[in-house]
């Protein structure tokens, strides 16, 4: 008779495990359910600001493959608006919900991946029935936004509250729809994941686009006006708004596995090994937004909820439930996003990330062009290294230009990764062509100056 | 009495070695003269080709430093239009003509650095008095071409001979400004500075933007009609030209140094150590399109003229001429270029090269996207990958894409620089956000081709 896994969430790496383990086991030997509370399966979340922009038209295009296909060419039983509501180690059971049809099921399994993802942080004022609050974190949050803005009367006033990548990505994305927006920043600026120095490039560019950012400002609440929001109340005054988009961060979704006894970290995120099982529970494996991962530059377990970490993950643990052998090495932190027009990359540690690691460390910012000066288009770049004293060795970069510059932190990530000292990144042979970088490459540059500040 | 520096070539190599020597030793401590035989100084050839399309307006744009800024910001006796004739090591004395006064000038040197860069590789068919035919090495070579398009009555037909990156840019060039152009290669493809596999792609593209072109083709002679050349004669008939462009690349300028009794290795190029002294000859260096330098990957002597490398050669020398300490590490290969819309970019080593080195691989191509499939404007991304059998070691890397591609080659050249393995490639944190990559950057999804491969 054929074992049986259960995946618990049926997005990247609850999917990618599902197909991993699939490739490498037949439908004979292993069984395959996958329990999903949304509407949908594999999808891209990090795209539906864009789809709330109007960049992208089509939800379906977010969706890499729908449920019917995994059911279909990948013989997994996906069961789409289940929730599971218990797991039970000791009989090896979970218990599912069906959202729609009501009713519980109880399911047996040899094997459980728990990969439930994360939900948005909501701090006790934004506990509310009011219409128009809204998370960004499943497709069906996506949906839920995309209705309302569709709702007479429409919406006009926007308050993203939070600017990280989601804050402020959907700013972005609303006020190309032509809402009036409003940023709430509690920090002393938006976009915290580069350093201060950097962040404040970011803000003028969203400023620019004719964003309202207001920092330093902690909201208290919400107002409502006829089952409406109608208000967030702040310390600095009420603002305005018929929508709202929690912008807060997420936390790792691990309520369920928590209650099933499955260990979690010090970022609240489960504990996993390299291979993706879950610390000390055999015959149990996690992956994606849930779990917490090793820093490599820090070395400290860090949560950081990604698509790219997702897929990964869930790519080992698949191969290892298939009976292969992977393991998933770590993350440098390296993440990019386009605000506006303005491109932002980093990796590895920021200059507080760095600090509260123990490194002493030196910081350069270089300024520089993404081509030759005299190429048309050439367009300012801006490169800050953080180097390791008296080592040199990289602990973290960021980028901020205006085109072609944020990719260019896959070059410092790689260095990064090897352990790279930027006196050995200067002799780098990187691409060069006018139309592609000054003959000194920024990345060059900025290596340059780094050795140059350690000696200094 | 201060020493004396004298630098023969005033361009990106001998420059920079001028200009880190007086960072180091001032005027009293060092004298320094430049020779240069052109007008300019410290310029980008690799710009000249977006300067005759017209891309790029003014010719001033091209050059970084003017003889006039060496000399009152720098106290560096910049001499143009002066060629060295003779370089006697044992009187140590160099003789320079004054190409435009005439007459010629004695001088000694305690240091000589030797930076005479390429010349254009000139087959005895192309030495002729008609008017018409240029090679593109120095600015007034590119000076000359754009004269020439301006002469009544205005070249119509233009035949690049060679389809390296000067043919080809060239070849760009000149459609853009109207021209029809042939462009005629020995081997069966342009471009062959990647795997015919990829050549094809640039070869289509050519094509698209109206460039003849004819592979196979061997050119024997030139045909001239009052004085102007007329045909490029080759062995598959006559092609009728009012233009001709020599592509064949470029070999190192070494008559005055072999002459003079410096070393030259294998491929034609100066013998030097890692610091750019000239192997064996005390008090001289060498850098630049001259010299010869190492193949970090074969292991071998290569020629690769290229400013990215002038420029750190230049400045290595000049740091130790000036009392420092500095080495060059090698090169990997690694080059960009943009042939119509098409972004190209490789490193490492092709697979005739590997093949050459003794290697056993194994090579994959896997196409993929620029950006999230669904993010407006995601293009096509071919990535090919060469990997050691069976160790897994990358050794050469190829990209061909529409956007956002050829830089992209960075990341693949900072692997293969640090030695990672296609397998330890798959785990490499790089940036994910849907403008810029699909969750599975065209990087990894080709690294994991590779191992699939390796393992098959």
């Amino acid at each position: 008779m054929a074992e049986r896994l259960i995946v618990v969430g049926g997005d990247a790496a609850g999917m990618s495990a599902a197909a991993q383990a699939r490739r490498r086991r037949g439908v004979d030997d292993l069984e395959i359910v996958v329990f999903e509370r949304g509407h949908f399966t594999s999808y891209s979340a990090c795209g539906i600001p864009y789809w709330i922009s109007g960049l992208v038209t089509d939800r379906e295009q977010l969706v890499a493959r729908s449920p019917k296909v995994h059911r279909e060419d990948y013989a997994i039983d996906v069961r789409i608006r289940h929730e599971v509501v218990e797991i039970d180690l000791v009989r090896r059971e979970v218990v599912a919900r069906d959202l729609d049809g009501g009713g519980e099921v109880r399911e047996p399994f040899d094997t459980l991946m728990y990969a439930a993802g994360a939900v948005p942080k909501k701090p006790a004022w934004a506990h509310t029935d009011a219409a128009g609050v809204f998370g960004v974190q499943t497709l069906d949050d996506g949906s839920a936004l995309r209705g309302w803005l569709e709702t007479e009367p429409r919406p006009r006033r926007a308050v993203v509250v939070g600017g990280g990548y989601i804050g402020v990505e959907m700013a972005e994305a609303l006020v190309r729809r032509g809402l009036s927006v409003t940023l709430v920043e509690r920090d002393e600026q938006p976009m915290s994941t580069v350093d201060p120095d950097m962040a404040r490039l970011v803000t003028e560019a969203m400023r620019g686009l004719g964003v309202d950012i207001r920092t330093g400002v902690r909201v208290t609440g919400l107002a409502e006006r006829d089952g409406r929001v109608s208000e967030v109340v702040t310390d600095d005054g009420p603002i305005p708004a018929d929508l709202v988009v929690l912008g807060l961060g997420v936390r790792p979704n691990t309520e369920l596995a928590a209650a099933a006894g499955l260990p979690l970290g010090p970022t609240g995120g489960i504990r996993v090994d390299r291979q993706m099982r879950v610390s000390g529970v055999p015959g149990v494996w996690a992956a994606g937004d849930c779990v917490e991962t090793l820093h490599k530059v820090s070395g400290m377990p860090v949560h950081v909820p990604l698509g790219t970490h997702a897929n990964k993950q869930g790519r080992v643990a698949g191969i290892n439930i298939g009976g292969g052998y992977a393991t998933f090495a770590g993350v440098i932190g390296t993440a990019v996003t386009k605000v506006c027009e303005l491109e932002v990359g980093r990796t590895g540690l920021r200059e507080r990330e760095a600090r509260a690691s123990g490194f002493e460390f030196v910081s350069v910012i270089a300024e520089s062009t993404n081509r030759a000066g005299y190429y048309p288009g050439a367009r300012q770049m801006t490169v800050k290294l953080i180097a390791e004293r008296p080592s040199g060795r990289l602990l973290g970069a960021q980028i901020v230009g205006w085109s072609e510059a944020a990719k260019r932190i896959d070059t410092l990530a790689v260095a990064l990764w090897n352990k790279m000292t930027v006196d050995d990144m200067t002799a780098l042979d990187l691409g060069y062509a006018p139309p592609y970088a000054p003959v000194w490459d920024p990345v060059l540059v900025a290596a340059r100056k780094a050795v140059d500040a350690l000696a200094g």
